[in-house]
């Protein structure tokens, strides 16, 4: 039986299994043992659709209320003009970083506790703007599967996400079956306050780590402290990951998903500011990165 | 059989034995999903010894040349004049944050790779100065039947240490079947570079994070991101872990452990500077915190 059924026969589907067999095969030069089979994915644009802007954007969007600086003049500037506004334009050409800050940002105050019940109250009903579902239904088919059958040949996989880490969790686990301790993220600084319920963790307003680029091997090296087999990624804030993956020989594998099909998804690379795909495009082959086309590499896109 | 045959029969062994009944009874009122089994550890005095001072701190003291500051006068002050005098008197009588600076500091420049290498090959042959053996024997063999005993029932066992991550990091899969990604500890601020080999993460002289008190809450919450269902710890550094885990329902269970063993292993609490008991032992009854006593709770101390 195929493991891999939305997966279209071709180069892409040939490298994923060919590693897994490599990485599998006892006695043989590129075998892993089963403790060294760590996978990290990246989420937004990854497992799931980052077009038109990130989820955690829209939520911010809805949650507004929060994020509203008292001080008019902040108001009036951006980036929390656009947010205030809802300028979806002008917050997709925001720099990841800027547009991120005001995310999180928003919710500090909150215990991760509180946090954690707003997002998944909100996913509850939360729709996709142009795709007719529910967010929670952006998730890619192909990459469900590929969650699968790495777990069937007992690799462990990650998400390392340049999203809050709170927002993630508050789904990875009902979408990917990917637990809370697997999942590595941008985080603010929190601090922790005893009362009459005992220690409760307060988020605070600074980015304690804002997880893309260099910051992605910073923080698989503290979460996870082993480098990985097998890195999946779709812009240049994970090149870091995806280098650094596929480094230190054995069986080893990088993935670059490329959004060109607009027809059933989005089609977008270098332009898209919040999350551009330019450097790594240009430098995968020398890097032995495997392009994924989700035109041509997937035969559906989204679960049925 | 009996799982946990280095445990004598009494209250703690029994609040064991009940508490993991209870957490996986099905149907019962107090079941606890596999996802939601999370057991946290402390780890220097709660999994292995501690005493004269510790491990690392050895581990330290054996490779001066990097913590020896060029400034003269910086050589001529403490904390650095006890550890290049090898003041062990002294160096215990240092706050836990003091001492590891010192400790923390002391590798930074290396890889993240090569201080591992560098622990690894420092435990091949470094010895316990009272104790006569590997400081790898230095396990408590109560602990690793009650680690076994857990995993049985599917709780995944976290070690969260004050000690540095990386160095605990070095042993715990080889003493404990801990994996590097379930060790939590304090860590210095880290840069990736990137070079011929690829990425490569070098270790700063900054502490990132002091994991000790609520620090240590605030790393289960960034590193686990779910309340923990059993801790284990021995000092003051560990209460906030334990009134964490205690609270929330369900099936829980805190315990503290009382080094009250001169004979067999040390006997100290309150007068250890670097790992002190005493808020937490005065609060353990009224938190519901169990504490367990080496001399009356283990059959044996060490594997033998």
């Amino acid at each position: 039986m195929d493991p891999l059924p939305s997966w279209n026969d071709g180069w892409a589907k040939a490298a994923i299994l060919d590693f897994v067999a490599r990485a599998t095969r006892e006695g043989g030069p590129d075998f892993v043992p089963v403790p060294e089979r760590i996978a990290v994915f990246d989420h937004d644009g990854t497992l799931w659709v980052e077009r038109p802007v990130h989820a955690q954007i829209y939520f911010t969007l809805d949650r507004l209320a929060g994020i509203v600086p008292r001080d008019p003049a902040l108001r009036a500037r951006q980036p929390y003009k656009a947010f205030l506004e809802r300028d979806l334009a002008t917050i997709a050409s925001f720099s990841r970083r800027e547009a991120f800050e005001v995310a999180f940002r928003a919710h500090s105050g909150l215990t991760t506790a509180e946090f954690l019940d707003a997002a998944s109250s909100w996913f509850k009903s939360a729709k996709h703007p142009t795709l007719g579902r529910l967010f929670t239904d952006c998730v890619y088919q192909p990459q469900l599967e590929l969650l699968d059958y790495l777990r069937a040949h007992h690799f462990k996989p990650f998400v390392v996400t340049g999203g809050g880490v709170e927002f993630v969790r508050s789904i990875a686990e009902q979408l990917y079956g990917i637990p809370p301790e697997q999942v590595v993220g941008s985080s603010n600084k929190t601090r922790v306050e005893s009362g009459p319920g005992g220690p409760a963790i307060f988020t605070l307003p600074e980015v304690r780590s804002f997880d893309d680029r260099e910051e992605k091997v910073v923080n698989i090296e503290l979460h996870i402290g082993r480098r990985p087999r097998l890195a999946f990624g779709n812009s240049d804030g994970d090149l870091r990951m995806l280098q650094y993956t596929g480094r230190g020989g054995g069986a080893r594998l990088g993935l670059l998903l490329h959004h060109d099909d607009p027809a059933r998804e989005f089609s977008y690379d270098r332009e898209f500011r919040l999350s551009p795909l330019d450097e790594a495009l240009r430098i995968a082959p020398a890097e032995g990165i495997m392009v994924v086309s989700i035109k041509n590499d997937w035969r559906a896109v989204f679960p049925s």
